[in-house]
């Protein structure tokens, strides 16, 4: 048997880690189904000519080789061989790639505007790192429209997002933040500042919370071409931030005062911003906010952008992003807009167990662990269960028949909260059942005894400090 | 863009076929946890060197390699490498390898006997025909003992799945048999026939359906060393098969018509499946038959081997199998026994899509349409949708205010059952609700309006031929 050791980046729970996932998972679920999200799976792989299309996040890519064909010489890559990238497959390293082919592959057969929800494993091959895993699962929503797709898809996908947070926070995860600016905003005052490279002062100010304002201004004027009043204004842009409308007008203000006109791109990305934030005010309030130094790092973004921060871990970067693009797919006739966010479920799950801010009531699901008198009566002991789990209780068979003192510390282990003693047939000696954590025992007949709804499944909690 | 196309042995649905896939899955995992076991999640990758150690299906193994490492030459086998299959690191082929090592792994911190569930992608790069993909999802079972496992265990796994195949038949599913035989009957017969070669009279058996009677009895002879009475007289065991405790009868009258002692490892065996058959008869009576003639192709299995048929897509092959294996795994100081099922998800769900055997009732979780009057009134839908999710009901709004009848058009499309046209504030015009299907039209306040517990969210359910 060779060594066995965990591998890092492809994180694993033991069962009650996995039990605080699934409840996080089956929160985003039953949020995203509440707001008509329809839920798909995409294989795993993407030829591999796709997932190349995608710049920076590209060179992370596990490519894939059937073990027979090890032996055959790499192709070059311009090469006509079963080995050239068109017929070499890769893992997708994220769900927006798969989507973007999805769609267009049943576009006959989609209902649009599709909104769609995706829960699944996504690979990078970068170094791990705290919160970075090179096998990790992602929850997507993504409302795709065909030709066009109306700005209030742009304020629903994040308040819906605030929806799911919110009802994370009865799990013991902190509450968030989600940050929101517009593409729309930037470029119309940066092209109105003079400053045509957009996609490369992006770049720099998306650096601004690791390299510092200085940094950033410096790179702005010698590799974008900015003076020095530029780069000033740009900085200025990005340290506005709010929730209140207030926002807008000091946007305004900082571009009247550098001569950027009232009109264009500009104006029209800060009245999709103020419309944001009327909304998020009233239906999430606190929640979004406006920050306009964010900037994403992807270049297919042309409106809305989004961030989410996990108060008072600040640290863990973004756990929650997407945007609005206006082509996430075309086939050259027809081009699909969209707007997603994604939550970086494992890199939440993660800080939820490493920092045991959530505690499972359990570790299985079992609610009741039938005790065996003996081998030979281990059938009514089944019978039992079977009872029990008919009316829809989880239910465990004791694997031996040990001492009941034994059988009692079996259940105490595993957290299951009740243990049931089957009687002899006969009215003599009727079941009973044992609260073990009370150690309170009663008599119960199978048929109609019903745990407290808090004990028939595991539930997770925050934990108590 | 690149041609989009599907990749052959890659499944993927459509909304409503994951729909579909979903209700099987959410059946799945509640009967596992309604029986008490734990569910979680491997890692997709292993080392190489753990996946080659399981004969035939190793060949089949997916290897990773990360794109910038494509450059570099392949590693000789034995070559001290970074590439070598040290830290080379393929896809899982199934659930049991990453199982084996996960109970390895984390021995100290889990609860044995260890019963846990596990839904997962699994990855072959075999040929894809019918019911046999590249990718696949799997739902396994398994029991694991820490030195020992007790019997009974090998009685309740498969009855746990004749439980998930009972539920199962409410959403259309037909009705399965689960054969059972025991490895030990047929060493032991092997054996005490003379038979040395157990494992090479196994693999010949194994292709009776494929190759048929005479075919097998001239392999055995020619590849195992058996006379044509021997030969014979394995043919015969394989023969046999019932659901009552006539089958053991017949096969102790075969053993002593050969001169086969009654006891031993045959008698231990025969003892076995009758209590299994006993169980099998009182709490699923029906599904469960004793088939002498079930190998399992794997060699590491030593007691009791399952395999399941649909009944009436018996072409489909088997769609849950496994058995009783003393060392699922082995530190070499303990070791794990554990017996286990697997059910092929995407091979059963697949047939269910291609033949039409269910009916999801709609293809969006939406319960409910809200109508838009007008762009301006939007926020007054969006409330409205607000109200009746925060009870629970699944809403849309409508994506445009078009004309109401193009508003129940779209809900008409995707099977959304009610259209809610919210009022004028105010007693003058209240909130009214139409159940599209019927037309019926009433007055409702989102606050209490309830949909029939039917309607409530998309269900899958028989198909009417």
């Amino acid at each position: 048997m060779p060594k066995i050791a965990p591998l890092s980046g492809f994180p694993e729970w033991l069962p009650a880690g996995r039990l605080v996932e699934q409840a996080v998972l089956d929160i985003l679920r039953r949020t995203f189904e509440l707001h008509g999200f329809v839920g798909i799976q995409t294989r795993a792989v993407e030829p591999l000519t796709q997932l190349l299309r995608k710049g920076d996040t590209s060179k992370e890519v596990y490519v894939l080789s059937r073990l027979q064909e090890q032996g055959e010489a790499p192709a070059d890559a311009g090469a006509p061989s079963r080995r050239s990238s068109d017929k070499q497959l890769g893992l997708h390293f994220d769900l927006t790639v798969p989507l973007a082919r999805y769609v267009l592959e049943n576009a006959g057969q989609l209902p649009f505007p599709f909104k769609r929800y995706q829960i699944q494993q996504v690979w990078r091959g970068e170094r791990p790192q705290d919160g970075r895993f090179r096998e990790f699962t992602q929850a997507d929503i993504d409302v795709i429209g065909d030709g066009s797709l109306p700005f209030h898809f742009e304020v629903e996908a994040p308040l819906v997002m605030a929806a799911a947070f919110e009802e994370l926070r009865g799990l013991g995860v902190p509450p968030v933040r989600i940050s929101v600016n517009n593409r729309k905003v930037a470029e119309g005052f940066y092209r109105g500042l003079g400053l045509d490279d957009v996609e490369g002062v992006l770049r720099n100010l998306d650096k601004l919370d690791k390299i510092g304002a200085e940094q950033v201004a410096a790179a702005l004027v010698t590799e974008c071409g900015a003076t020095d009043e530029q780069a000033a204004a740009c900085l200025a842009l990005a340290a506005i931030n709010g929730d209140d409308l207030t926002v807008i007008d000091r946007v305004r203000h900082l571009a009247a005062a550098n001569h950027i006109p009232g009109a264009g791109l500009l104006e029209e990305g800060l009245a999709e911003l103020a419309t944001l934030l009327q909304e998020a005010v009233r239906r999430a309030p606190g929640v979004i906010v406006a920050d306009l130094k964010i900037a994403r790092g992807l270049d297919y973004y042309t409106g809305t952008v989004y961030e989410t921060t996990l108060l008072g871990h600040e640290s863990l970067g973004s756990i929650c992003s997407g945007g609005r693009y206006d082509a996430l797919a075309t086939d050259g006739r027809r081009t699909f807009p969209g707007v997603g966010l994604s939550i970086g479920v494992s890199r939440l799950v993660s800080r939820l167990l490493s920092a045991e801010l959530v505690r499972p009531t359990r570790e299985v699901p079992t609610c009741v662990l039938v005790a065996v008198t003996s081998e030979e009566t281990r059938g009514a002991s089944t019978e039992v269960a079977a009872a029990l789990r008919a009316r829809g209780i989880p239910t465990d068979v004791a694997p031996q028949a040990a001492k009941f003192g034994k059988q009692i510390q079996f259940a105490a282990r595993r957290g299951i909260p009740f243990v049931w003693f089957p009687g002899d047939d006969g009215p003599a000696s009727p079941d009973q059942v044992k609260d073990i954590r009370s150690g309170v025992q009663v008599e119960a007949d199978p048929a109609s005894w019903t745990p407290g709804a808090e004990d028939l499944l595991p539930t997770v909690a925050p934990a108590v400090p």
